[in-house]
């Protein structure tokens, strides 16, 4: 599986989110806290949005992100308000390529993910032929979450929307994934799937923490909202009274700030362009109970 | 396009046949004598049989041959009686990656490719559409070489034959091309397709020179029969009169020797277990003119 | 040998330098014109300054630059108005590394080579022996370019001044080229040295075409002054009556302007920070006879 | 740091050594056991002999060995006698190149490292200038493992011996260790040294454990003998009571038999062409204590 962080928010330094912090995505790159198997080192990869191109940029790589020297320099001098990185542990160690490492990108949409599609193997092919043909086209390599992604894109392609927005994004994701779990249902029944997701469009975002099995089972997901900012190594996430500042979703917490807060299980998380953040209950898969959601976001 | 070069006889150096010559693969690597791109660069690929395995063994990396101290390191103390080697130039650039370096391997067969499938992108998705789950599952990455391997391996399904030997082979791939073909000509008609190939299972070979526009725009292929050595940087193929040696099929001749010769545009080279070299005229597209092929191989 | 770009002007976005026009820099790594040999495959690199860091940043890989994702999609999106571009061709194709790819750095300090140094095996030993322990210790990697680069850096110790400006950067490059040429003169005399270079600090620039040898031999580099665009590929220096703009220098045009003009073979080039550009003879080796420059850059 | 396999006997498949065994050097690359630090992914390297050629292979590569296709290719069809196999942890993580990886080579002779030299970067200077031009030149990279290397065979040459042997090769090491201590404690007092160590020339081999500090504070290191084999992932190392078989030397136990003895910190292993195992102490440094050794190896 793998480790994500999402930020949005006033424009942040790539450093001051990616390599700074003590407990950045790089140093969970090799020393993961909540997972099983600490390591995460086949491959990264960033996307992050800038005011002159409508498509975002990628950096993507088949080498360990601590040992990056290119990634150190490019967060040093590159500043977007609109950021997604991930690192990734290869569900199948030999499939290596850049082609494999999240984010993926289509035009300006984005999709990052941890976890797995249960059954993939047997997915896949059924999950391929209920694709458009724009869609089927997007995919270059052989992962589960680009296949999602596919799925995804093909969903927007059926709303018809220029521009989906939001709830459009909200909508796009939620029958996604529905598709997907009715395939894995279908075609490998049994294997459980974790969907830790975050899809972009620069603007809004939506995000998830779900898994098909005992909720206890699945990846760790965070949100804070504030003023970020690292100094000396500490990531702190300040109050921002007057709504400003920024908000970052992450499989582990940047630093150890009261702001950070458990995503629920099965529950949306949508990030407006405003910075708003609400919560939604997800309708995927099969009866499944959504457990109470914490407090909001402050 | 590309570069390949195919070696089946006695045992041999990989060295003698890969680094050594002055106008080895490598060399053809970076100054190409005969395309108008000179340049080869985007990855390269070995695959060699040995004794005490079934399967071929890979070496398959997406920097320049030129530069690889592995390959000639590899190259120094590895033999073997049955060699492919291939070097790339990517006909879509952005799509280097190991996946897509040939030769593509599954079990004990291998294809290697220089050429183009004409209008790939059209033809995708209906080729698999068209393959059973064993050749759709054995497919790793994007290019049009590895999606008609698929379809070879789809034929040999089909045929149902544990060892369907050179016989069968050709059958195989014979069906296989008519299929790209057929699919080509509906989905992308008027696009060309430049189909270079050598299959092998590590005991016989089958190899094709053809293109479905005019022959003449065929690109190059030339075989040999004899003894081979390589001494000084001189490659030579000498007469082996008692049948033994070696045969080699190769985009451009390692050597001036006059045992190359070119191989006919539209025929079938096919290589025995004892190294028989048979000529045969290929059965493939709409109504294609076999040209008369030249003398027979000695 | 290898090719390099320098800009310095009015911000620009990467691409427009370095993968849109015709004959960028990209497309001179694998079709270089004025070379005997075409290609420039192994490895490449950008150092590009920007304002909110004294430190330029780099980017350096060892794969070829034509089919590097990210470098496409880092020029599509990063701005400056002073960068550093360069595609090697290894002088020893087994020694590709990215502590070997230019730019080279150090602090504010930029330099990119062009060329060889003579006899470096047998230069390479003393010429450690002469550094002070600061420029010793900079060295990371095992290239001509990178050693003369430390001596560079060692005379501009030994001048002591913080900001040397262009004045020091040219005294500190002249001396360092004298010192050089004298070990190869000791160490390894008659073995020629081809010495195109460009040092900046992000705000001036010296540079330099140069050959031991006859004149003749020295490999190309041209230089243009104006405004700098380049739409649908077509990269165009068009008159700046103001004098605002910018100073492009690279070993080959990037197009067909009048605007580019070979620099003259044993001549400094210097760019002062407001872009104005100064010749002035070069003041190294035994007895080299400036040929007679041509007309001034306009 | 690092983690390393020796191993020297009957001719083995490296694949049985290095990707079969349930704790190979494969999974010490992601799973170290006995390291506070688990993680190994800075690259690996190979180095093995073969009859046809005086000088072994290498392998070298910056990717982690855990996800390498190439290595496990390789491994697959590879026999040797005599294999020396590292995983790299980089002391300053941004060194990350082939040239810095392990096995280093020179002619016939290989040393891998597991450990650090106190204070190389006040180190590597003296002891550069300290080197004859033969071992000097030899140097390609940047680690201090490759520095000790330098001075081994420094020694090797001041000894004049064109087959050292084991005697002559554990005394070049030892002198050689002991002018790197010196050095360590003239220009960087106090910085303590990790030196666990594999010399070889394909025949016989001289390993150490060694720490300048308190000798619980050395790295593991372990040494079996016997006849190796591999089964379901389970390593063995049986008794060969005709003194057949093999000597393995490595960081971490490949297997639970009983076979694995620790290496005593402070005493040389020598390992005879005939496989014969002998201990001796260390006469390094100053006033280093033995610690007794434990029985001896069957």
């Amino acid at each position: 599986m793998c480790r994500f962080t999402f930020y949005r928010g006033e424009p942040v330094a790539l450093s001051q989110l990616l390599t700074e912090p003590r407990h950045s995505l790089i140093q969970q790159s090799y020393r993961s806290h909540e997972r099983e198997e600490p390591l995460n080192g086949d491959g990264f990869g960033l996307a992050w949005y800038v005011e002159q191109s409508e498509e975002p940029a990628t950096f993507r790589a088949v080498t360990p992100a601590w040992s990056n020297r290119n990634l150190r320099e490019l967060a040093r001098v590159t500043r977007s308000g609109c950021v997604l990185a991930h690192v990734r542990a290869a569900t199948q160690v030999l499939e290596v390529s850049e082609t494999n490492c999240h984010p993926f990108k289509h035009g300006r949409h984005t999709l990052m993910h941890n976890g797995d599609v249960g059954g993939f193997h047997a997915v896949r092919r059924p999950l391929l032929d209920s694709l458009g043909d724009r869609a089927f086209g997007s995919i270059r390599g052989s992962t589960d979450s680009e296949h999602l992604f596919a799925v995804y894109l093909d969903e927007l392609d059926r709303a018809g929307v220029a521009a989906p927005g939001m709830e459009g994004m909200a909508e796009a994701l939620e029958r996604a994934i529905d598709r997907v779990l009715d395939l894995a249902d279908q075609h490998a029944p049994g294997e459980p799937s974790y969907l830790n997701l975050v899809v972009s469009d620069g603007e809004c975002a939506v995000a998830c923490r779900y898994v098909t099995e005992d909720p206890r089972d699945a990846e760790t997901l965070y949100v804070a909202r504030g003023r970020y900012q690292c100094i000396d190594g500490q990531a702190r996430v300040l109050p921002a009274p007057d709504g400003g500042g920024a908000v970052l979703i992450s499989s582990e917490r940047l630093g150890d700030d009261p702001a950070w807060e458990a995503v629920p299980v099965g529950w949306w998380l949508l990030v407006s362009p405003r910075l708003e953040v609400t919560y939604r209950p997800m309708r995927v898969g099969p009866g499944f109970e959504h457990p109470p959601r914490p407090l909001p976001v402050p």
